[in-house]
């Protein structure tokens, strides 16, 4: 190889220029202005972009009049974005919530008792001596099941009384109108009749009290998933253009994409998530994946993916696009 | 800061030596050994050694004869892990599965038509027009879904008939009765009555055309879980020893510990898994954490976790662990 | 095992209260302020409460005067944060700067020709076609390469006229003298007296002008390191107490707390990265592993790391903590 | 939206089959064969596709004659990694090393003492008493670093004699000549002539008791870089084809496709690594990004990446595609 054809490699040249924006990030000089960085951050570039992105979707969500869904893991609700989650709601920016049992479980505890903020690498053994339950460096007393049991019974007395077998979506309406506290993300749903979907309602602390109930009581309560199943699928057809800001994956974000592949996909979609797209799950499957599904509708600028953890950009996101 | 005080900082010595074994690979010299390669890795480090673990863990789950549980997400059947998780099963190895739904329509359709190798990086609104989903590198052409469709529909009207309101297990057994195919991970279930829990059965096609079934037929049949969360709970705690291998997180891996709290933890366990720690997540979730709800029993040789997407790994965990 | 045994595992209730602050996220009631957000993330638990512990490290390091070293990876220059960086300096924050090749390479370019911003899943092969070398979602067209070519030319004649053999530090601050933009990293390193530490220097385009620089003018011209370092620690054995921000690891996270070994560890850090413990990578690397080398001082509360894509949080930290 | 639009949406069907592969994994019964497993890969899906297709290339690579350039991080020669290298090395399959700092002090190191096993949530302030060093779940004594420290400075005497500025390959081919441990990378490296380029020779304990060194006897020695980056670039402009493995990021792969660009692109390209894409780093940049650069060649099959921790899947990847 000559150096010519080398140079040729190296310094190629180019012609063109792109006509897209200058990567140029947020300018500090004057006073601070959080609107401004988030301005700035479309042209920041990696996921700053992304989140400059979530800000513009979601606003245009909103502009459109769109059916919102809110999807969300269970440990969104153990952090403190449980209060931006109710916030948003209201506030009445939310049309359909869909989550995991977890979510439900804790939300009702923090009516009355808080978590306490803990340690990542605690020794986990002394903390079970302790009655101390870890999850992630946030702490859960024990006690606070033990106050869940006799709530959930006195409710499970009411619940069940109408008829034994009921939906998820009466389960957290009918709980949520039990709570008083205006932080809870059940009881904005419910004042706010914002139906609560939990595919896996046994799947917490919930399905271990209703084991108890129905070893003590009646054995012939259960809950049962097809009517809100159903209800899903046919608000979604009825919409005019729905909305999608998952926070976390799982099995609320893959509910909320499969039921909108029944209207042809969802309109504007925002993912939350740190899954790794390299490990072909759902929780880690990008929104292009669900293009190829007719999950999302194809629209170069209708969805975005911030690849981080919630807490960082969830409340900047509802801060930057929402009137609070 | 003087120099002495300074070379105290930069190499301060040390008497003590670490009775640990030293750190050594895996010898290339003379004829290649997988199962000498593992042994290795359990001197290698890093995530070897947590798989070298997971090999002794899953050894001894089966000295002890303990009741092994196996948890995977979706993906997992959507992967050519499918045919290894029905060789578990076939072979004797596995006494309880808990899965997502996604799983249980995969496996059925892959009875009569394989999935496609695709690519990850593909033009995703021309595959929707082409007719094909991209799960990752993996392509499912929708005709699949029509067969499935009518499979389950043949499937659904006896299944139903028994009585309108049925189990996720119930489902999955009888399902799995009507397959053929040897490497069907619902057949051999079914065959070596190998319960498989689903909490979240609407949560994908299955879902789907059970709406349609309902809309078209009987709009009565539903599915109900507390039976199975019941057996699977009272099943937990007559097993004197419990094992569990998850592949992947979600709903399954929290299924499989939240009901080994009834019985005082697991005794066992190991997990695979892309899931991060740092965002507070089940999927993320140590077993340590694990540890300090009771989930799991303290004993500090009794679990790992390899940190790895689960087709690099698990494969070598069955052949090394698992005489098959 | 017994229905009482099982209840005492389930809810084994708990005496003691942690006396930790309660979890609780920011109230949106109200006016949105930024710094009472940044406040509630102490208590919103996971990555948010990290970003609260990093906020108030960065002040105490300004209360404790200490030397503050800041070091960044590459591609922090190739986005919108080479702004932040350059502001932080501007205002005197940065003491020491510890970076590799690339960022001194584009940083220059910057001043006379901006990236673009462009996207993640390009048709690379059409790109190089078009002379646009892809970053991430930024573009690079080639011709940035050619003006910096002839630049480097210029510069070098005079840089190696005083003598053929330089050290990195010398090389940045010599060439951020010749800058006029005052957004470049390397015009307020010259300007404020801070000096630009690069071990690698060779890696990047700077390296590749060198190489064709050497061939075509004086083959005797090199750059040297041993000075540069003996700098580095002997500064840092001099400073009374040392504050580390790394954003991003490799070579200039180690390069900072190698050299803060010598003194006995660094007194406040705060590390932002995307990087995975369980590699056993140096980027991966927590702070609490440094304190087992001596490279940061055992202090429970003076060190924190944001799991954290940089563009998301690097701003925060800096409109937070530090009076912009 | 009227019921048979949403069919269309649900089961759009498809005409068309993909002429792709079926996924399909590894069969268990018969005899297990480990070639046979990776062959099964191919057609796995996700990661283990990417493991067979790295394979694959490292075939190809070798029946291309390719010059193969192996680039590593210092982490893996910590771990029990460092012999699988040596190996290679040894049986003739690698011409050009790149890697960092400290891979080269600790192979020394380990050519008298060795590693110890250890534990990744070791106390740390305990760990800095006792005097010994963590590094993932890996031990190192400190005692190792006053051996290091007595054998470098015998070392540097010689080393400089000659002249007192060198280069770091000259330093790693001398110090492999005085090493007798058949399972060290540098004494592999000088016994087969491989060069072993490391261009922050500085960053690890070898700057360390460089700068003691300097300190109490001639202060006029020093490391310098470019006479190796131009061998390193020559050498890549000579090469008819060449082949690149890097096992994690930072400096090492970058070095290596930045000179190959010289040469147009490296041919054959296998990347192990847990970055992250979305970070916008080197080390997660894909090979599809070094194509827009020119590092790499376009070419569907040439490159690939595995994301995992090299101690998984490395091993694996040798013994399948060299003859060991
Ligand atoms: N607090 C709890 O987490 C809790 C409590 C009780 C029961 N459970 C049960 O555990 C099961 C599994 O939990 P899950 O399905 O809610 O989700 P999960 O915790 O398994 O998370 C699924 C995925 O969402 C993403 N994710 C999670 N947290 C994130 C964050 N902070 N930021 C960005 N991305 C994030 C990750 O990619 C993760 O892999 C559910 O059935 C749930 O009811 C959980
Ligand atoms: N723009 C470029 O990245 C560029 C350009 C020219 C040369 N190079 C050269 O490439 C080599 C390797 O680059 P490097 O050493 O700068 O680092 P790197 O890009 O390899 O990153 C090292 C680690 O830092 C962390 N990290 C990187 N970006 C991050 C982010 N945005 N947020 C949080 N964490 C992040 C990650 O854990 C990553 O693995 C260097 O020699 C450099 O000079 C890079």
């Amino acid at each position: 190889m000559d150096d010519d054809e080398s140079r040729e490699h190296v310094v190629p040249g180019s012609d063109e220029e792109p006509d897209t924006p200058d990567v140029r990030g947020y300018d500090f000089r004057g006073e601070f202005d959080l609107g401004a960085l988030l301005d700035a951050y479309a042209t920041t570039g990696f996921q700053a972009t992304h989140l400059a992105e979530a800000v513009d979707i979601a606003k245009r969500m909103q502009e459109a009049d769109a059916t919102v869904y809110l999807t969300f893991t269970s440990n969104i609700v153990s952090s403190g974005l449980r209060e931006t989650v109710a916030a948003l709601v209201r506030e009445g920016y939310v049309d359909v919530i869909i989550t995991t049992s977890g979510s439900l479980a804790e939300d009702v505890i923090k009516t009355a008792k808080p978590f306490k903020m803990g340690q990542w690498d605690a020794d986990e053994a002394a903390l079970r001596e302790r009655g101390i339950n870890r999850l992630g460096n946030i702490y859960v007393p024990s006690d606070r099941y033990v106050w869940l049991e006799e709530y959930l019974y006195d409710f499970f007395d009411d619940f069940f009384a109408e008829k034994p077998i009921r939906t998820p979506t009466a389960f957290a309406r009918e709980l949520g109108e039990t709570l008083e506290d205006e932080d809870s993300v059940l009881k904005q749903a419910a004042d706010n009749d914002v139906p609560v979907y939990c595919p896996a309602l046994t799947d917490s602390e919930i399905g271990n009290f209703l084991y108890y109930y129905r070893q003590g009581h009646e054995d012939d309560v259960d809950i049962a998933t097809m009517d809100d199943y159903e209800d899903l699928i046919e608000d979604g057809m009825l919409a005019d253009t729905t909305g999608l800001i998952a926070v976390g994956g799982g099995v609320p974000k893959h509910h909320a994409i499969m039921t909108n592949l029944f209207r042809g996909g969802a309109d504007y979609v925002v993912y939350i998530s740190t899954g790794m797209e390299g490990d072909g799950s759902l929780s880690g499957a990008t929104p292009e994946e669900a293009v190829s599904w007719g999950k999302i509708k194809e629209n170069e600028t209708n969805y975005t993916q911030i690849e981080a953890e919630a807490t960082l950009v969830f409340p900047l996101l509802v801060a930057a696009a929402f009137e609070m």
